[in-house]
């Protein structure tokens, strides 16, 4: 490897993470006045829907005190932490310990899944913010809620989701994988004591590898088999991806060579099979069996899975020292700024058609918050400096 | 206008309909050892699901009723229909007179909504099945569900629906509209009976007409102001043009001048609010406001806004004479043809990307059935025919 194109990417990632991408939600998210961030905010920043959407306040929370924590002790970045922290604490849990999905500006209950993601991304913005703080008090709440996630996380019908004696019972890749990174975002380098329930999840999210078939099944029968209806044949390349870096930090972590091994396997695997070779880009949704997936989006290309895809190929190539993982990095980064990158206004754009247009123009909405962009930016630049500096590592 | 125009327009309805829609459905959808029809076919008419949406069920076995009843006494449509109102009738009601939305081959419920629409469109096909066959044991629970559904219009926290402290109350124009074709439905000449729901419903309806900015409004506040965010802003062309047709009926059966009038100008200013320009076709979603809708599938073109508008802008002319009505009629027809019609395999894609490529495959899912293609080409057909034989109707 060139070692300047190391140093040409991560002088690139470094101007994009700060010069672009943290500028946008530093200058226009942040609602002092009624806490947390607007987070519905238009190509130019501008708020054009004032609900806040707590995935999204909860992991614009955790992304600033990691900064704050792991890159510089930026004051500003403390604020807006905390400027989250403090409404998340104080305006987004019920009194059963459920988690809004959206809130109206004010902080008043708009919309409440039958998930458990917005309690996932509310410990961990917690969690990160109490370290980054100093301030315990920040975790009054989190040991007790990680506990109830963990027991809605097996029995879903817990949050209110119906069963239904028609219904094959499916297992989804989703809470696992959430819980993984939770689970690492919370414990820190105290992992230990979340052994028992690292290794379950790891064991619950092999059930949906399948490397007969080269393939990462979104929805499973609860012991692994493949399900041959629309739910069961569901593939969503970028979060395969997502989930083989969750599964190589563990493996890191955990000195697994063999789950290294899966992990990176599902990383190459879910870009062979999501790549558009006509349009470029990676799908959002396949249909295992070739069908065409009954979403309506399944063709478009979204941001958050082109992020995932860039950061786990080029953690696979720190791992595999493998030209082709670092061109499968080259090749979703040079998509992805050339695509989503807004060098005028900052940010990423979203959503686009298959053929690469841009189809949405707003820089926030419901799902895309600061979160994906700058965390696989902050990731990748990271891990290019140690690149950088140890082309051995 | 040119009465051999109209004739042309009558043939190729015609052929559409008998050719090439309905013998899809015939063939492929029945399935006689379960009862009920299989609804997610691909573009062969394979099926590439085996679980069954009610609405579907439902409104399939509305569409085979009706024409059994109004176009011939083909008695394989009254076996078709037959083996769907079994179905709606042993399998899909629970006990407490909820219609699941969809049910696995067998007939278990696999998934409910917290939503009315599976009710009216059970009940829409038991009432038009009881007058096909002339077999009033089918109404044995319509009266009931119908005076149900007509409580739950008012208040959806009774079939589940959570209402939060934080959200703005919204109306929706879906409930009020389907009600009226409902009630047109299951009153047929019979509606005085009805006159205080009739007149409801309009008045619910009318609500989402803002003549000053010539729009429709999908959702508004509960006295119809305008709500400025991304429920309040959002338009659906597609299904302002249906409203205006089922309107437009009433306004006939009333022999209400004033609201006919209010029909056609929803109609017209869908079309010119909806229609894309620059690449044809209606758009599924706008926002009136200009923002990016927040629907990831709002600028694609769906076969169900164009089945509507085709209708609609008929009618519109059937009234008007207006050669501009006739020019979007054709318009409509012209887009749909070329779009989604399938010569090779029978019945209409349902979907296509903004610049009008196909992006499934499918001929029927878990939206897409034997109902909007065969109605609106059965009510063209008809009114086409009136058109022809009575140029001055």
């Amino acid at each position: 490897m060139d070692q300047l194109k190391i140093s040409g990417y991560l002088d690139k990632f470094e101007h994009e993470l700060f010069e672009s991408v943290l500028p946008f939600w530093e200058t226009h998210s942040p609602d002092f006045e009624n806490g947390g961030f607007y987070n519905c905010l238009d190509r130019q920043g501008k708020v054009y829907d004032t609900r806040k959407h707590v995935w999204l306040q909860g992991r614009q929370t955790w992304m600033f005190s990691k900064l704050y924590r792991n890159v510089e002790r930026n004051p500003n970045w403390l604020k807006l932490a905390k400027n989250g922290a403090d409404f998340l604490l104080n305006k987004t849990l019920t009194e059963n310990d459920r988690v809004y999905f959206a809130v109206n500006e004010q902080g008043k209950g708009l919309w409440m899944q039958r998930k458990i993601f917005s309690e996932c991304f509310w410990i961990m913005a917690l969690a990160e913010y109490s370290r980054a703080s100093g301030d315990k008090s920040y975790l009054q709440h989190t040991e007790r809620l990680f506990k109830k996630v963990w027991e809605w996380s097996k029995d879903l019908s817990k949050v209110g989701q119906p069963t239904y004696e028609g219904a094959e019972p499916l297992v989804q890749l989703a809470i696992p994988m959430i819980l993984l990174n939770l689970i690492e975002e919370v414990a820190g380098a105290n992992f230990s004591e979340f052994e028992t329930q690292i290794n379950e999840c790891i064991d619950r999210v092999m059930l949906h590898v399948h490397p007969a078939r080269q393939l990462v099944f979104e929805q499973v029968a609860p012991n692994g088999e493949f399900v041959n209806n629309m739910d069961g044949r569901l593939l969503n390349p970028g979060h395969a991806s997502e989930a083989g870096w969750f599964l190589q930090h563990w493996a890191g972590h955990t000195k697994n060579a063999e789950l290294s091994k899966t992990a990176i396997n599902m990383v190459r695997w879910s870009h062979d099979k999501g790549w558009d070779d006509e349009y470029g880009g990676l799908y959002y949704f396949l249909d295992s069996e070739g069908h065409s997936p009954t979403q309506l989006e399944w063709n478009m290309k979204l941001w958050w899975p082109h992020t995932e895809a860039m950061y786990a190929h080029l953690l696979n190539y720190s791992i595999t020292k493998d030209e082709s993982d670092f061109k499968k990095f080259e090749q979703v980064v040079d998509y992805s700024f050339t695509h989503f990158s807004d060098a005028e206004y900052g940010e990423w754009f979203g959503y686009l058609s298959r053929e690469g247009k841009r189809t949405h123009h707003f820089k926030g909405g419901p799902y895309k918050g600061c979160f994906h962009v700058p965390r696989a930016l902050y990731l990748c630049w990271q891990l290019l400096s140690k690149l950088e500096s140890d082309p051995q590592l």
